[in-house]
């Protein structure tokens, strides 16, 4: 995803927090959410297992939801408010760890263990802009 | 939106929050996340005005995404989890509340007044959850 | 959803499509993308059935989330672009009448009674636009 | 986004189209999504130029929430729909057409001129996919 970057450095707005971080954190926030839409789905054609997957698809759909907000929150530039931005940053971070953990838990369906690796990925890039935000 | 009210009344799931209160806080966020989308595209109208409006117009974006998705996730019942729900309602809260203060700024203009309206008890009913939920 | 004939009232870009018409069309969009949602997930709650409720909880999803699309993109005024409209109103009635024949065929569950109606309603109202903009 | 072809790969469900079209029209629908938000955010920015860049803002913001949606849809295999993932795929390629075209007229800024690439990008890609569906 070399076009975040891309348009980050074309933005008119003087960003100043680390854009190699942030460009990172959006890119997380945005292939999880694309990784949890996908689990929620695989878990749902899980025939036999999808009742004990009922909590797996639940934090999928969350997380998809939850990531995909912070993506685009983070995106925007223009008149970057820092209190509001860390809110949603420690959201999302929550969500990344609950889902993650769940999915962790059934780790031997490849789908969920892709899944907590993304996850996981944007929990340390969402702790990471945290850190920079500082 | 009594429909609200009537699926959550359908929904196999036990839930354990005020389904009153509940309803409540969901209908908020989507009137506030279609009014705040609304806000948005009127101040973008307001030709001799948008400059000394990006503030507004872009709060209102982060906002509708953030409602949205508090709205999302407040409907799902099934494997509650009480940490991240909270952790989204305070997120939803302190956008409605940022947003609301922007908006009240330029009151005189119509929209931006509703606006803040529905920003306002949105905040509102996200406290009254978070209150229910402890 | 008083709100919504309210801001389309005070928004400054001059609007040829009949007002009533467009703000049931939003009103609804809005309305079944909730009702979907809450759907998807309470299927996912029962228990025993879940296996056979997967087309619609499949269908619930693409359907709250195109839905919820479409009551954006009629929220926005400015600069509006007809056949892109048209495009996604012919698109959501597509999903409402997919997702309200699946909800029928199980219309003893009380949540997809309620969801088919939403989507039918829905469907409808997109019908009328549609008919509205020739 | 290798992650988008690991976890078709994963998924359970035995899909029956070109593996390789529908991850790359995914991939693009998700980084047009994003590309969008950023060209709006960035228009918004222009001080000077704000209200010439109306109507890019506002395709942009549609072209963001469709391609969005689109992405979810297309993620999801179990119980896939055919027509209703070509209707979503025909308005998704009419979005990127009209915002592409907004965006190149106005190419000099360097943020329009990569986001009418990342729509013209999702556009070819949802011609592949609507091919390899026929």
């Amino acid at each position: 995803m070399a076009h975040i970057q891309k348009m980050l450095d074309a933005h008119p707005w003087p960003g100043n927090v680390d854009r190699e971080v942030l460009a990172t954190c959006i890119e997380e926030c945005f292939a999880c959410a694309q990784t949890c839409t996908s689990c929620a789905d695989a878990c749902l054609s899980e025939k036999d297992m999808v009742t004990e997957l009922r909590k797996c698809i639940r934090l999928n759909l969350d997380c998809a939801d939850i990531c995909e907000t912070t993506g685009r929150v983070l995106t925007r530039q223009t008149e970057y408010d820092a209190p509001l931005t860390k809110a949603q940053l420690e959201t999302c971070r929550e969500a990344c760890a609950t889902c993650a953990a769940e999915c962790e838990r059934h780790g031997e369906m490849e789908h969920c263990s892709i899944c907590a690796e993304a996850c996981r990925r944007c929990q340390k890039a969402c702790d990471a802009l945290l850190a920079a935000m500082k």
